[in-house]
């Protein structure tokens, strides 16, 4: 599991007062990016060994609106692994209060955005990933 | 239903070289508002007579990416209509091609965010809403 | 001259219930690209062929503010072209009145981002950009 | 002067495989949010007490590009001060490489964006600002 500070921008804010809800997705990437880096691996080496992870699916559920200059903690999970893809999870919360929840899949293709098996093709990083898996 | 003609901008790529997956969120409001305004209504009416329809929950799934500069078409239709909440449905495609499809719920909340009953507290808006969906 | 029609959308606008300042940066460029298409020529077609156009300088005055569901117009012109380099303008208007001012200075290059002489590399586009210099 | 830390997210790259020109003023905002954290204020308390401080002018400068994943160092400086407006200073550096210079222009206004004397109307700040400038 990763935990990632999110301090909310002016920019993220819209004319209701409170973060935009398409904001939260590009806050989900830097958790999917930081649960990676917690375990020695950046998603920028991924990609330069001719690996990517689209998002094919995305489910969010706010609950709580966040506001601008908040400091908030996104936690990220991978909740399923398999060859083929990989699921994660996201909560939000401000201190305490759970503010949105989420999950993510994505696909392990190449760099045409071909299907892989990311075990055979990156054993290192699949074990990595396995260890991770909550 | 509303179709509503989105040109991809450079911005909303990212370097994998195709619409970064947040963008659609932002498209999809174009989408609501735009039925709306082909109803005779526009959001900012709405906001300015105190009801906001903020987003609950989202589901979007990603069949093919965009890419810069496609002229793609956004379908956007009312799936459900509650007193206290409203359900879109969006298609967007590259001529025949389906590239994505997604749903929004939102309740009917005035400025400090509380619910309210649309049919009690806009029976004009309602009744267009009313006919409106599908 | 090109001239393009914006509606400010929702996500654009922030808690001060106007156009947040860095968007406006994001509608130049569709002013250049709509300027380009104009002419015949589209600039996905220029980075096919291997020609960028990467911003190194931009200054924008900010007169009035822009508010969610504007329609604007925005007027692109060519102010300067060299062979290494040129520079583009903008005004953005809500009918009559003139809400923003900026201009934009891009250097030509190819792919790995080294200088080109587009006269010498591209001459068919460089004339047609001639022709449409103010 | 703040130092700001910005590790560039997935979102603010384009297909040109580098940060896209308009989200650097994103950052700008984030330090001179920071720089006024630092000497113990908020920029919501100062709009919560009903001070605003619209952009009227900004200038950028683009030497290097900014790649994903990099972290930079945002360093704001406040170059002038006067009772009426303010302006800032911006260098972002990866590492030693000094990427980006920028300034943005801003007038105290209230929250009908009617000019004000900060000094008058909010001398707290104002001698606090004043200490700060560079």
């Amino acid at each position: 599991m990763a935990k990632t500070e999110i301090r909310v921008r002016y920019e993220e804010t819209d004319q209701m007062g409170v973060v935009y809800y398409a904001n939260y997705l590009t806050w989900f990437e830097i958790g999917r990016t930081e649960l990676l880096r917690d375990k020695g691996y950046s998603y920028s080496d991924l990609e330069e060994e001719g690996f990517l992870l689209p998002v094919v699916n995305v489910e969010c559920n706010y609950h709580q609106p966040a506001n601008y200059d908040d400091l908030l903690t996104l936690e990220t999970n991978i909740v399923k692994l398999k060859r083929s893809k990989i699921e994660f999870e996201y909560k939000v919360y401000r201190q305490d209060e759970l503010l949105t929840t989420a999950k993510t899949v994505h696909p392990f293709v190449d760099q045409d955005l071909k299907p892989i098996s990311l075990k055979k093709e990156a054993p290192k990083v699949w074990k990595l990933l396995k260890k991770e898996r909550k």
